[in-house]
């Protein structure tokens, strides 16, 4: 890991020009967990602008992750950006048209690994700090809540972090997390909350037999269909204002049995279900267990809840940065639920959250990549967003 | 493979003997197909009891198959007696408590492949017909139908014999199948029919995706899991007086999608429908393809038919087979039309057809055997059916 002295600012680099901020995260790979330097660079970058940084590493040893706490003044309301310096990994690095970590800018197109998830939003709010304290600060106050796992297991990161904060009194009113929400164009949509996502492994044990003798066998394949059948039979309910339907997909059944003539010992299946605030992953964990005894008594089920539903109520700072993104933009977001799951899930159960960044399309891609006329619009949207929100 | 020459009837071999008879056959070793020796010393045997012999090789190469003809007289009712030399292969040899091929006696029980699946069925036969032919031949004239591969893929045997049989005016009046249809006692069971076979694999299509997303895919998964609900959702029918009711059985679905937040490209499904006589292998297939295409436009079906259902109505030979089984044993047979297919859905498609031989409980497992006491049995019920069915 890179110790903070190792990490230099570079020379030139204005900490109001969030081009150049991006720039000079994504030439810091950082693939989950973040090996430590870019998250250097960005507290370097955080103590010039005057936060006090408290560095929070946990975990050891391959898990061992770089996560920090800076916080600028002590006032009210105390508005908090939270983000993830780690990125996916590159994929084969000569699919790319542009390396991935050189940050290249071609016809106003910043490429990169990180460019919009998520670099490019923490570069787009850190500029936007610097621009704001360059007109005083107001009678608010400022933290950032970083890690270096979000895109792996992130035991280590965010959740860590958080009982860290309610342990040293630093839970924010508001936190804004900069994950690119937008999924064509900047302004379009805002999350303020995120459904839960639940996995499970179903394995159903039968008695292996002959086709031409069923009644001698057990078939698990039919079981496992009957408990499938079952647990999609009945819609888990018809959405709610801000949330889509709860939706069960069933991602593989598996069998191997190349024998077409023998009725197999046993078969299995894998299942998600994103679900929205009328269920809770226990409530659900509960009702596919249930259907799993009814249809298949021989049977073993693994659920894994990775996320439970969450959904803020709109605050003011949610007005203001719905305000922020009209102003800036010309649109008005979308307040919505969809879409995968994000630290965010973890810092609903401590206060009121919403997320918004830069536009989507490219993340985990090739090429990933952002428009560097979004990366100064979205300052501008975090810039006004601080200053409505502390006003 | 062995030429005629190459193998003797052992000396001092009594062809009325069915157990020597049935010794001498097991020690040739024959997986299917049968390299010819156990099939050349049959065709010796059969001369010294005055047959003609037709040596029938199909095939090519590995695939290369023994098959013979063989006829004795040529008076009506022509009795045909139709079996299989090869054998399915021992497995372990030493998990056998008898070496498979030492055709050792103990206690009364002769162990070794194909005692009773059917070297044993062709020896009683044999010795069937070399009590029958001591007291004159009577009126009728008998054959014998050999193959060499029924166990295997069957192409080159008793389809091409039959075949070559309509070439040459040998179709018999009446076909007696020696495979081993008693599940416990010797006498309890005759196969008058067989159910038909039909295997189907089903590979569906869909649009790969994130599990967050699954309006932007296509989950194969879920059209698969409808093809076969429709498939399994009717019986095919209630059974019929000699048939049980049709079963159709999924034998395996496979997706192999390890990854728990994506919705596969493609899954795939192999069923199994065993059909009585209220269907044919095409009209199945044409009802398997319309769901098919129903549910997951996207599909392909492959279907192969292995065999038709088949019901042989009562003929004088079956009436003279009842009677001699119920004189020999003292039990009367259930007319049955179980378990799985044999070479008499071939015979079938000629002529009349029924299948007797030894209990079958041991077949293709360790430890093949049969009573002594079965194959003296079996030999008189032989006899006496081959007396009842030329009177
Ligand atoms: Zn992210
Ligand atoms: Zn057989």
């Amino acid at each position: 890991m890179a110790d903070a002295a190792q990490v230099n600012i570079p020379a030139n680099l204005a900490l109001t020009d969030p081009v150049g901020v991006a720039q000079a995260l994504i030439r810091l790979p950082s693939v989950s967990p973040d090996p430590g330097a870019s998250q250097h660079l960005l507290a370097a970058m955080l103590e010039r602008l005057g936060f006090e940084v408290t560095h929070l590493p946990f975990g050891e040893g391959a898990e061992r992750t770089p996560n920090f706490f800076a916080r600028l003044g002590t006032g009210s309301p105390h508005i908090c950006y939270a983000g993830h310096t780690d990125v996916v990994p590159p994929g084969n690095e000569a699919d790319w048209s542009h390396p991935p970590y050189a940050a290249d800018i071609v016809d106003g197109v910043l490429y990169g690994r990180g460019a919009c998830d998520m670099k490019g939003g923490i570069a787009a709010f850190v500029s936007a700090v610097a621009r704001h304290v360059a007109t005083g600060l107001g009678k608010g106050s400022i933290s950032f809540l970083i890690t270096g796992d979000e895109e792996g297991p992130a035991t280590y990161g965010t959740v860590k972090v958080l009982e860290w904060m309610a342990e040293h009194n630093q839970i924010p009113d508001y936190c804004l997390v900069g994950e690119p929400t937008n999924p064509k164009v900047l302004g379009e949509m805002v999350k303020v909350g995120r459904r839960g996502s639940l996995n499970a492994h179903i394995v159903v044990e039968g008695t292996q037999g002959h086709v031409a003798y069923p009644h001698r066998a057990d078939n698990p394949v039919h079981r496992l269909l009957a408990v499938l059948a079952a647990l999609r039979g009945t819609p888990l309910d018809n959405g709610t204002e801000y949330f889509e339907p709860s939706s069960l997909q069933v991602t593989s059944v598996d069998v191997g049995n190349g024998a077409t003539n023998v009725i197999p010992a046993r078969a299995e299946a894998r299942l998600n279900i994103r679900f929205n605030d009328l269920h809770t992953g226990a409530a659900l964990k509960g009702w596919v267990e249930t259907i799993c005894r009814q249809h298949a008594p021989r049977s073993r089920v693994e659920i894994k809840i990775s996320g439970e539903s969450f959904l803020t109520s709109p605050t003011q700072e949610t007005t203001a940065l719905v305000e922020a993104i009209k102003q800036i933009t010309g649109r008005t977001p979308k307040l919505d639920t969809g879409g995968g799951t994000s630290d965010a899930r973890f810092i609903s159960r401590y206060c009121a959250v919403s997320e918004f960044g830069l536009v989507g399309a490219s993340i985990h891609k090739v090429d990933e990549h952002t428009d560097v006329a979004d990366l100064e619009m979205l300052t501008r949207i975090y810039q006004t967003f601080l200053e409505g929100a502390q006003a």
